[in-house]
């Protein structure tokens, strides 16, 4: 709408005014990240998603970070390049951790504070004990530290070329409830997501991280030199028959959601060691 | 005292016989590692302390691996070379992680079940949130997860020459009863010991895991090529007044004991995110 009005001076001008409420909000800046690399599919899909509802940061490693938990390169610099999933899906890769990347985004690549955080969409599970090893979660805890709500997503499915086309309904609900709801403060969301193989999920549940261990072998090769070298292999042992699980509901085709906070301290064992006498 | 015996076949031989009790306990079986890799000062003065109680098992990195928080090594095989800090003091270095490092003694170095894990003496603080970030914590959590009693020391002195004689009666008074009292299961201790300076240490207080933060900074530099690189650079900052932490604790000259352990689930917010109705 053109209508005129008087400039500081008195005199009248035209001017285009916007009808839209002067106080708008701007659109939410969304930080997306992975431990996968910024070439997987998963972080694709978390961006484009991501980007219906907000503007979109990439800052992803630049090649797979799977395992590297909450690691942190100290004794190294950092490489840094600007790249371009698709058309308006814009940010950096980095050389080092997916902890890495949040910091280097939130202490310099990015010019705002980040509105939310999603991690992903991982190509793997990361319930139950695994959330201690992922580098996906490892991303969303060190978002929930700067007091940014952070989700990381999982699918159950260690493919390249893993089907999202299921969890995208679930990134979306989970993304729209983490803008529009009140996010619990150093707090982050560990979701994994079943590998329905086509079948329809049955929903989402909110969850306890399930106790489960990987049992491991460390197996024994030898080099064409004849040098023994070790590859660490291992399967995941459920240890946990509550149903108010992670483990549980993905078995029964639900999404998991569990709310994580870095508070390591086994509170109930403090009289405990106190009672030592040390 | 030499006794007469007769064989499986009816023959009667001369046995030596031991004297002592027929089921007396075998030493215990203490499981060394850290962060700062197999050479450092710390480890060595941690062995030396652990043998006075029991034998001495060392798998430790091959080299420094500060800040690896629980990265485990998924993509690439490990090497692994036997090593003897000093006479008796015998074990392994290997190419991974801490936790890599523990994976690997549990499940394939060594012959039985460690009594104990100890990592460590750390060159440098994992107080407060460094417990999320550090590999001497993350292999004392992967012992915790293992049902080991673990524990991870770490001195308040960054210092490759870092002075540990301060250190050594704090180090054998936790073992020791870390030995005779009952350790809680699924449990780690984070112990960390302040830099004195000559003074002597006030005590140990059993503490909560204090609240701070590192406040980061992506600096960027050139190199003679003109490329940019990044170091990530950053300043711990204390956020808790509490006097129960393990913050207070040090800066008091008192040693902090944390009682650690492994679920993130924050279970406060369980009914909050299950109001969002997902």
């Amino acid at each position: 709408m053109l209508i005129r009005k008087k400039d500081d001076e008195g005199y009248t001008r035209k001017t285009f005014v916007n009808l839209r409420p002067m106080k708008e909000k701007k659109r939410p800046l969304i930080l997306v990240t992975n431990d996968d690399g910024y070439t997987a599919k998963g972080i694709l899909n978390l961006a484009q998603i991501a980007s219906k509802f907000g503007d979109v940061l990439i800052v992803a490693p630049d090649k797979a970070q799977s395992g590297m938990g909450h690691a942190i390169t100290i004794h190294d610099p950092l490489k840094i390049q600007e790249i371009e999933l698709e058309k308006g899906l814009k940010g950096y890769s980095c050389s080092g951790t997916p902890v890495d990347c949040v910091k280097s985004a939130l202490h310099g690549l990015s010019d705002r504070r980040p509105d939310l955080l999603v991690s992903g969409i991982n190509h793997g599970a990361n319930f139950s004990i695994n959330v201690i090893y992922s580098g996906t979660m490892s991303a969303a805890v060190e978002g929930a530290l700067e007091n940014i709500p952070s989700i990381g997503f999982s699918l159950l499915d260690y493919h390249k070329d893993a089907d999202f086309s299921e969890s995208r309904w679930v990134v979306e609900r989970v993304i729209e409830k983490a803008l529009s709801e009140k996010f619990p403060e150093h707090t982050c969301l560990n979701v994994n997501i079943p590998k329905t193989n086509g079948e329809k999920l049955k929903g989402i549940k909110v969850c306890r991280q399930g106790v489960g261990i990987w049992q491991d072998e460390l197996v024994k090769r030898e080099d064409p030199m004849g040098n023994p070298y070790y590859w660490l292999a291992g399967e995941f042992k459920e240890m946990d028959k509550g149903q108010d699980t992670d483990i549980y509901a993905l078995k029964n085709r639900y999404v998991s959601v569990v709310p994580t906070q870095f508070d390591m301290t086994a509170h109930q064992h403090i009289p405990t060691i106190s009672n030592w006498e040390l």
